[in-house]
């Protein structure tokens, strides 16, 4: 049986992966990295991990297989899957596996399961970078890549105590295999809740899985890779909390809601600007997808633990309903009956308040900060709502919102601001984006704390 | 020469005249009554001074007289009056006394003097009994009154501290004198502000005057009362910052701002419901009083430190524009410039802020509590306003709203909440009237405080 201690090193790394590096894994990301107008292109792609492409499959390891689960819906794996795609090889045995990962073995209870919804492009890949981030001492490292080298295409991100993996790998069929359903990636249909649930299972368990691979690029099911357990393993894509099933295994979720008016924002600040569309071809693009989308991803906000939602500006709307957003309204929903959670608060816990910091004490720039908090009933739930406004300029404003936040879960005072500078240049940086990001961080290091009893 | 240390005791006195018995003062004092629906009938009347009616004029004693000033727009003074006021008495050289008052003298640098402007029917009077029960220990004692048992008519309210005084004592001629000038009460010309100057600054200077009283029951001008300087003295009526040389002498200022909707709906209730007015008689009648109100009274807001600005709730707007008003919202508007002063401030000081306290901490009945903090500028001032809408329904509110403002002059935690415990039952004593009104008596105390040196 083969031995997971005695993984061989390949290839040069860079001895400090960065913040940069993790962008530049985004690109590949495709399941989360639109719409944010920040890309960049893979100047260090070279120094990723090549593998031996096949590799004798151990017994441990758990595989894809088409298991169906009683009183799951479940689509037709059409013919193409089998001839076209890696999960093929899945079957007969086959993975890619990451020879430079030395990570040490991980207890079972020592682990968390964290599910993050959204669309894709809607900044998920910034938010990872923000998560992982905040698990300090790490040096993230990609788990394979490697693309056009030798390695593979992969959706994960692995640092030093996380794994981040993008839902959009357990589609069941690929981009020619959905032209034969009819259907979109969004259907309950054409995504593989069984094999999810078993492979999250198995990873909450201390098994290390051969996780499939969907490939962004050419929309094929490409050869599985291995995952091992992780300390802080986070599943991300349009549904992590579909299937009940799956959803009970995570110890926390966040549902990432961008309003209908600011996808429309970023997909004509992509689409129009950068690849020439007509603003009709943009409307009919979106429309086409709504249905699915309300279907199947959106009621996921009601079972979210938390969910952020990004909207327009009120204190600087935008001109006119085609106008370009520069400013955002974030709002933090936190529910309030979630196990190892406290609701961050503003100034006075379960009252409601509006803040603008901005004053006699704080010069800001236009348009100014106004923070918000209060209770509301969302979704069925009771919930407490964290809301930001505009941006914050500097450190010097960061630490002033910093002391009238209330379990934040930093550490010490100042460490939320540093959190956000750490971001300041990343899409969303100065406005509640980055700001609601990195709270949700700190709060799942918390989270992991408290449920682990370990130390992040 | 006479002494005035030798005042007489004269009838039987309370031994601690309480609130409800200046309760009953403030019956009589017309300029200040209307629209509270809250009026006590003279069940104590019997126990107030009675006095001579008609004593020599000490030569030291300032009498009213007919100075022009230079550059002062003053009306004629209609025959009328000489004939049948008191003023013509006091011309005379008499004076109506308050024997029982034995008020120890007073440093005149241990003084301080306070206008208070505001319409009539403003709720002043309940205004006025707040301020003077700030004044702890003090046996508030009317000066003079007795109205049909030998005494005068009298607009002046007189505690150990504290003297309130009337300006519409300071009307030049009487209602008849009105009807043959043609002119309304609310006329600069129609005030006697050389006098009101002269007076006021004799005060200032630790002289006693002989003040004329305009008798609003009849409409005359009566014999005038003594008055000594006192602690805090406080001038209240149309016009204490309309004359500079008046508003110069003024340690600190407060305009009562009744919005019209607030008026309509107060004049509604007393005159409809308890005269028996048709609307349109109401509108005719504030449209005639509007043209002076808004060229004579209206502009000394510029002017005020500090102005209570009364208007419709938000939190439960009335339903139309006749309905009775069962919700307010108050602003206390503050300069931020004036001496011995620092605004009260919600939460942090010169930022925007609006607090619903109500919530998980504090359960509130309809319509709740919304207070908000921040700065504007106000008829070319910069300022800083505290506002609150909606109502207070019990003490552990007071207190919870009481932890977040800061610079309340409150002198310990819990005073006032205390101090609105007290004025609990008065107009207006769960809603902004009561809880700007008492913060405006706290800070005067504060201020008085500061510029005298002195312990209140």
């Amino acid at each position: 049986m083969m031995r997971y201690d005695q993984l061989i090193h390949e290839g040069p790394r860079q001895s400090s992966p960065s913040l940069l590096q993790l962008a530049s894994v985004s690109a590949t990301v495709f399941c989360a990295v639109f719409g944010i107008g920040y890309t960049f292109s893979g100047g260090l792609v070279e120094n990723y991990a090549t593998t031996r492409p096949v590799q004798t499959q151990p017994a441990a390891l758990i595989l894809p297989k088409a298991v169906r689960y009683a009183g799951v819906s479940q689509g037709p794996q059409v013919e193409s899957r089998e001839a076209r795609t890696a999960l093929h090889a899945a079957a007969t045995g086959t993975v890619n596996r990451d020879s430079t990962l030395q990570r040490p073995k991980v207890d079972p209870k020592k682990t968390v399961l964290i599910g993050v919804a959204a669309d894709s492009g809607c900044g998920k890949s910034t938010f990872m970078r923000r998560l992982t981030g905040i698990f300090g001492g790490g040096k993230p490292t990609p788990l394979g890549g490697g693309f056009g080298t030798g390695g593979w295409e992969t959706n994960t991100l692995v640092s030093d105590k996380t794994t981040v993996m993008c839902l959009d790998d357990y589609h069941l069929n690929d981009r020619a295999g959905r032209k034969v359903t009819g259907l979109t990636a969004l259907d309950q249909r054409e995504n593989n809740f069984d094999l999810m649930f078993e492979q999250m299972s198995s990873l909450k368990r201390g098994e290390t899985i051969a996780k499939p691979i969907y490939n962004h690029v050419n929309g094929t099911l490409d050869t599985p890779e291995e995952i091992a357990p992780a300390s802080i393993m986070i599943i991300e894509g349009l549904h992590p909390l579909l299937d009940d099933r799956v959803a009970g295994l995570l110890d926390f979720s966040i549902y990432l809601d961008i309003s209908d008016r600011v996808k429309f924002a970023w997909k004509i600040q992509r689409d129009m600007a950068e690849r020439g569309w007509a603003l009709e071809d943009i409307k009919k693009d979106i429309e086409k997808r709504k249905p699915d989308f309300d279907k199947y991803v959106a009621p996921q906000r009601a079972k979210a633990d938390m969910v952020i939602e990004v909207l327009p500006s009120r204190l600087a709307p935008p001109k006119d309903e085609t106008a370009p957003l520069e400013y955002l309204r974030v709002r933090l929903i936190q529910k309030t009956t979630t196990k190892h959670f406290d609701p961050v608060y503003l100034i006075e816990k379960g009252s409601s308040v509006t803040w603008k910091p901005c004053g006699d004490n704080l010069q800001c720039e236009y348009p100014g900060l106004q923070l918000a908090y209060y209770t509301e009933e969302y979704m069925g739930h009771p919930a407490e709502v964290l809301e930001m406004d505009g941006v914050i300029h500097n450190l010097k404003e960061g630490l002033y919102v910093e002391k009238f936040l209330h379990n934040t879960g930093a550490k010490e005072f100042g460490e939320l601001t540093q959190e956000l500078l750490k971001g300041q240049n990343s899409p969303g940086g100065d406005n509640g984006t980055g700001f609601m990001q990195t709270l949700a961080a700190l709060k799942i290091r918390e989270i992991y704390e408290r449920a682990t009893g370990e130390k992040a």
